[in-house]
């Protein structure tokens, strides 16, 4: 019975950013998120991985590495939602240096 | 060194959810947080509770009590901003049938 709970209790809260990971990705929305509870959970259930790889526990592997999948792509939208990649400066210059028809 | 690896991990994934718990209290913004997430994420942690409790292991029973709680200040909120309460009826029939002033 104990390890039917512990198993419930590992698929709910490893699937349960199947619905976040999909409502970002989908919305790209991720104001009410905040960036450095994801920067710690990231790190965090990255520990938990190697914590199960170190002791050989599959359980731990399995639900922390599809956890990590998923809190890393959350953190990766985010990253780009706070600090947006700058237009490069390349592609500009070249369009103004180009020859003005005559 | 493992049993470190495994209190970083712990101490990192529950407390992760402080900023989070923080930000959603003072901002009351969460279009971006998955109700869906945070249902399934409350349960899976209230099950890891019990969990903890049959083994009588302090260290999940610890992580546990505090992520459930601040999960579900999370969730609770979330709730509110999706289900917001309705303004009670009672309050406006007895300001319409209040004597106007002659």
């Amino acid at each position: 019975m104990i390890d039917l709970i512990g198993t419930i209790a590992a698929v709910l809260t490893t699937l349960s950013f199947v619905p976040q990971a999909i409502l970002v990705i989908r919305t790209k929305r991720t104001e009410g998120i905040s960036l450095t509870m994801y920067a710690m959970f990231t790190a965090g259930v990255a520990a938990w991985l190697v914590y199960g790889l170190s002791l050989g526990a599959m359980p731990i592997i399995l639900a922390n590495a599809v956890t990590l999948a998923l809190a890393s792509v959350i953190l990766t939208i985010k990253i780009r939602s706070v600090f947006p990649a700058q237009p490069s400066t390349q592609g500009a210059t070249a369009a103004t240096s180009a020859p003005i028809a005559s």
